[in-house]
């Protein structure tokens, strides 16, 4: 057994679990200098890095591990994130959040508040086409909901093609093709240098005005005067997002009265407790035992 | 080919869609006394079956047809009615509506009017339990598709037990022990003098206060005053009515502004002609052919 330091915002909620797990925990103010293995979130195990010189196995809570992929950060340690348990999550967000837009659901409670029978047809989500920009455990698990509603799917990846769910996969410098006559755009790419920016008005401008756009992977990916302007000039026919460059959102902030534009707050896909800790308990097996780790975050690739 | 009487008001469109499948077309004011088949909304048909005495087959462009079941009407013809085309259609409306529900849609966008960060936790439809009130070929869509997200199906028929998808089938008298710690109960029930009023204050005072009830199905199977009661008191978490008892709702019923409950004026499921016709081409080769049609209404069950 080896002990764990524990460093998180829910630390007494993952106290319980791992204690129940029988596991050994270590929590701060006690850093200690042999310490193995950390667990917890990313900006808290950022601040202790320099204690902990024997760092061998970091698993981080969340998907997002940018704090840690710093140039200047040590990296002598293996990473691992969250991974393989938001894709349900996500594909609920996702999905709720496109059948709302398809059926009108607000139109339809503004309705109700003026006592106005308003019949008027709404659109189904069958038939239509989703692009999804990146295709990891998440991207795969929307592009299996998308197929499910009877959707064609289109993915944007580096290189890889390894969902079966996806209909036809686009790669770099094929930003254009993936994204003209799209009903819906998706970004799920993690936030990297590679990523930044990838929404911009040039993406923008290739879809067709009809487009919803939702984006559940990072703030960093979207240019946001471009897409301010594409929602007030009407270029597209809204957005859903779930994350900004900066959060929580500043009060001035166009976001919060842009056209079209609804506003999640980081809440799409929460780290339960529960799911993170029984992830954690399988690797840590595999730890004890010498075996490969899962989820192994790329430094370089930074997920 | 035998000429087809259409009763309808997207005759136009309907109309389109026949002469391009060659088939020959009669609408009023003509209303030949040979007319052996009918196409049209139920209401329709209703008022010209005086008019054809030798009427043969009548397709209604609704799954409900009770404007046809009055035991006062003639009976002696074919009554076939739309079905299998709203499966996916009502997946969309009621999986939507439960994603919004979990999701706080109304609630985070609310948030976002004034301007505050929200980001308080989310519920999930993963490890749920529905109920659904009738189990034909619209419920059993509804379970596949919950059962894609990871739910547990109740269904609640009068015999059948034919949808793989429930996992648990619950018959007159088990009404209780089926409603009894239900997550989210949704009715699709035809309307029938068996189904009448079947979501009370009996049905509900069995579900917990965290359920939320859907009504696809018809208004008579709803005792509105008991349910306003349960909204009001909060027995029940909410209520989503597609349909209602009158319709269009008069603008002095207190559903308008009833606690917890959203309206959506009968949109759930739209009959597009082109599914509609289609159906009706196929019934209609059968028809010629002299082969059984299919989708016929049981007058005295009444679906």
């Amino acid at each position: 057994m080896k002990p764990i330091l524990l460093l998180s915002k829910h630390a007494v909620t993952y106290r319980n679990l791992f204690e129940k797990a029988g596991l050994m925990i270590v929590e701060p103010p006690d850093l200690p200098a042999d310490t193995e293995i950390v667990f917890g979130e990313p900006g808290l195990i950022r601040a202790a890095l320099p204690h902990l010189p024997n760092l061998r196995w970091a698993q981080s809570t969340w998907a997002g591990v940018e704090s840690l992929l710093d140039p200047s950060l040590p990296r002598g340690y293996t990473l691992t994130n969250a991974r393989g348990v938001f894709g349900s999550l996500m594909s609920e967000y996702v999905f709720g959040y496109l059948l709302a837009h398809e059926r009108k659901l607000l139109t339809r409670w503004q309705a109700q508040q003026t006592r106005t029978w308003d019949a008027s047809l709404t659109g189904t989500l069958k038939g239509k086409t989703i692009g999804l920009l990146g295709v990891g455990s998440i991207g795969c698990a929307l592009a299996k909901t998308a197929r499910f509603f009877g959707l064609t799917v289109r993915g944007y990846t580096r290189q890889s093609r390894g969902c079966p769910y996806v209909n036809d996969y686009f790669h770099e410098p094929d930003l254009p093709a993936f994204a003209s006559s799209l009903d819906y755009l998706v970004n799920v790419l993690p936030g990297t240098s590679r990523t930044r920016h990838i929404v911009n008005a040039k993406l923008i401008h290739h879809l067709p005005p009809g487009a919803l756009f939702i984006n559940v992977g990072r703030g960093s990916a979207v240019n946001e005067t471009d897409l301010l302007h594409a929602l007030e000039n009407g270029l597209i026919a809204g957005a859903v997002l779930d994350v900004t460059e900066q959060e929580p959102l500043p009060e001035n902030h166009p976001f919060w009265q842009a056209k079209n534009l609804l506003l999640t707050f980081h809440t799409s896909a929460p780290s339960f407790p529960e799911q993170i800790s029984a992830m954690f308990l399988q690797n840590y097996q595999r730890y004890l035992a010498g075996q490969p780790l899962e989820n192994i975050v790329d430094f370089e690739a930074g997920y």
